[in-house]
């Protein structure tokens, strides 16, 4: 498997074409508690792959009764609704120098939707796992190359995540069938983990007595800080927070302007550890503490909002998150090979005219 | 107002923001006839408004009855629904080299949608306009700066093409409400014409007897060959296509790697100018004809399809349009400063294995 070269400075037309297949949410859509489904953000490796009436799930490996389910048998069984904030463990790479050559998110790289399906450990119970498993795979239909290795896009869980009673199989999404780019017709959502454990374009579930080591589980998503080094995966979300850009924007260089006076800032922060207890906001580096919401749903992010009392001239807004664990967003990027984890926190330039 | 210095090389981090807060259509859905709402491409200048229930279309100027319509009072009357390729005006311009700062499009901004909504005509028609009335003009509720211009976006469109009977106001898309990015709740839809003439999140509609003066109109949105030339002003869509690329992808590097045998190779093409009359495919630069389907709509791109029989080694695929008015597609981009009108010829590079 050969590696990357990281890339220090401006982006290459291999980066473009990421960022433009795939996308972030727009940042002024942290004004919904649930993002519409075209602004959720969006990453798809390979291909997305065709789908239709057709399609079957099945589910065997170490299990005493393999059965498969139809689309028509799984959307027919009583189903769970839950609000799920979602976040590329990718986030904030394309901010990081020298970067790791992928999709080079800024910070937009999260969500927040209303997934609906049948919860993975009812199709487990129904399957009868056997003692000796220690973990279950999620195989997806998308199917490519990385590094020269070919593969399915394929994750699993340890067992404990896995019989979770949160952890969906979901048909829909803000009440709606999933779209195709959002795994139609089925995926897994896996609450509190960074995106890549929500397979999508589910079509098989295989318990297994040993660990994983399919491409996208043993090679891609670790936290690296040397080329060949093991690594620790990734896996719950770090604690990260987002402010809504203030005033207008300026087309090319998205610089703000905003207008001096009284201007009510807001956003969402989120933590796959522990919910959030305080936000924190900065003008100039000058911190002051901003009112957090409690939590809309167990595993959505959280609003907060404070007043900016905004004078004429140049300035430099940032948001700090710290949740019940005690951890707390960093003030510059912790550095990782691959850019993954980066909650470092956001920064806004914005010119305050009188 | 001051130009942007045209970008040799790498891209820049502006270009990176713009390609990711907007996005293409991914390839492969050119597979539907019809694109899934979330992944028709967007381009958005400023921020995406707010908006609620409480929205109203105002329609003023040099008309005899000047009305507004609240959004209940547009959704109850009879509506038409028309099947539309929009394509953007700067499709292409990351291809081009040097280029104009602005969003970095490869060649995915096109796609195709069915949207419902009111025929602009028959409230002009409510309106009574004015004899001297010459254009009309088409205000959104996204406000920002370009180029040190702050502006609403509005764009106009001369008298004879705004009362073309398949112009639409319109408040859904693909059979939902519009979705934020899109314009909700309501926007202009005008087939055949480059996707900035369809202004989103519409105010106001305003008669007027002389050239609008926008700087969405006069400023941007202009074929120019040098920097201060008046230009030509973009409008009807050129001839394109695109094929859908084959076989499976390399996650970076998007290179494509297809088995050798038979390939069944499909795509689009369009022209806003007459229908397409003939599409060509080609490995290595040797053209031969591909079938082409017949409309599914007046405005609406056609199918087309090859069998190419895939030799191992490395090859370069392209597909080229001719439409009805004998216009055909450039084999290299047509110079523009900004960007504009980019119809070559796309080229896909493929590893054929054994």
């Amino acid at each position: 498997m050969f590696a990357r070269p990281p890339i220090v400075g401006r982006y290459t037309a291999e980066e473009v074409e990421l960022a433009t297949r795939n996308h972030g949410m727009p940042l002024e859509a942290l004004r919904y508690d649930v993002t519409p489904a075209g602004l959720h953000y969006l990453l798809i490796h390979f291909d997305i792959p065709p789908s239709d009436e057709s399609w079957s799930l099945g589910i065997g490996g170490l299990v005493e009764r393999p059965f498969s389910l139809s689309l028509a048998e799984l959307t027919s069984q009583d189903s769970l609704s839950i609000r799920v904030t979602l976040e590329c463990a990718g986030n904030g790479r394309g901010q990081i120098s020298p970067r790791y050559p992928s999709v080079p998110w800024l910070e937009e790289g999260v969500s927040t939707a209303e997934w609906t399906g049948v919860p993975l450990a009812r199709l487990l119970e129904r399957a009868r796992l056997r003692d000796a498993v220690t973990e279950i795979v999620f195989h997806g239909a998308d199917r490519g190359f990385d590094r020269g290795v070919e593969h399915d896009f394929a994750r699993s869980l340890p067992l404990h995540e896995a019989l979770r009673e949160d952890v969906l199989v979901a048909h829909a999404m803000n009440g709606a069938p999933l779209p195709p780019q959002h795994g139609a017709p089925l995926r897994l959502v896996v609450p509190r983990w960074y995106g890549m454990a929500s397979v999508k374009w589910l079509r098989a579930i295989e318990a297994i007595d040993h660990p994983f080591d399919g491409f996208q589980q043993a090679a891609a998503y670790h936290f690296r800080r040397v080329q060949g080094e093991k690594g620790e995966p990734c896996s719950l979300m770090r604690v990260n927070s987002l402010m809504a850009p203030p005033g207008s924007v300026d087309f090319y260089t998205r610089r703000r302007i905003v207008n001096a006076g009284s201007v009510q800032m807001s956003g969402r922060a989120w933590s796959g550890v522990a919910a959030v207890e305080r936000v924190e906001f900065a003008v100039d580096r000058d911190w002051t503490d901003a009112v957090v919401a409690k939590p809309q749903a167990p595993h959505a992010w959280q609003s907060w909002q404070v007043e900016w009392k905004a004078k004429t001239g140049e300035h430099e807004l940032a948001c700090r998150a710290t949740d019940a664990a005690g951890r707390v967003q960093p003030l510059q990027p912790v550095w990782d090979l691959s850019g993954f984890g980066n909650n470092a926190v956001q920064r806004i330039f914005v010119t305050v005219r009188g």
